[in-house]
């Protein structure tokens, strides 16, 4: 009984903890192959119509990955600070990237399954379950790298392919 | 004890079926408001680094969704068509954007939770679990409809608010 009852509860998952995971960590794959596909200085200064550039966007997303998880993980207030002191190196966010990649891994071991549908608040203001706080995570960057994807093309500059997230 | 293990399965999902449901049509409903803001005529031309106009995009992501749902429901192949005869008007593509809801909302009734971890192959080539082709569905439709708010801008257009999803 309990096996069987095991055995639907993992037939029955949308998606699990660790697809999740991969799911996530291969958009963040894609999101670094933008980064280095941008010129240096255009990563920190090209922008249309008036919206931020594209360093400004990834500040953003590793303000939010890391110190989001964190929060779920630990309880504890974060602070949300995309004020990232880059330097306007290219190498050094894409190193906050990866050592991001390792935190997000370390961090997402400790999430018990069952948390996924507990409510919290992040940052001291963003409320709903868990894996809406995590989709909004991932769906954002997914947001912001397309925007990064037509600064690309504006510059003639082939971007990644989406759907290669490897 | 079936109770109990009921409960464990329902707590340890981390996003259920009609969550799921909800998310997407959330964010289509976010893309929805992005085709109202389009100008009309700017809607079917315009165009940045010789990408596609907006009309295109929502073109395909409406041969994707509900020929995508179709074939998972059906085990069928399906056609994928993106070439709608829209006329240029936008309020065909959102009359068809509206009829793509409620089917999308029918279709979903008819996937067993079982069946998200199931492998399958849609429009004859896209191979992998049900749960990865649903979120490539909505992945693909967050990232060109970031490609739209940039169009937006660019028109001096604002855009909707990302995270406004009701």
């Amino acid at each position: 009984m309990k096996n069987t009852a095991e055995k639907q509860s993992k037939t029955a998952q949308v998606i699990t903890p660790s697809q999740l995971l991969e799911h996530w960590q291969g958009h963040r794959r894609v999101t670094r192959r933008v980064i280095e596909a941008f010129p240096e200085k255009e990563f920190f200064t090209h922008s249309i119509g008036g919206m931020r550039p594209f360093s400004q966007m990834v500040a953003e997303l590793l303000a939010i990955a890391v110190p989001g998880l964190q929060e779920i993980v630990s309880g504890k207030a974060s602070k949300f600070d995309e004020n990232l002191d880059h330097d306007n190196s290219k190498a050094k966010m894409l190193q906050w990237w990866d050592e991001a990649t390792e935190q997000i891994n370390e961090l997402w071991a400790k999430i018990p399954a069952e948390q996924f549908q507990e409510h919290v608040k992040l940052f001291g203001q963003y409320e709903g379950p868990v894996h809406s706080q995590i989709f909004y995570f991932i769906d954002n960057e997914i947001h912001h790298r397309a925007q990064g994807y037509v600064y690309l093309r504006s510059l003639g500059v082939e971007p990644p392919f989406f759907y290669d997230r490897s």
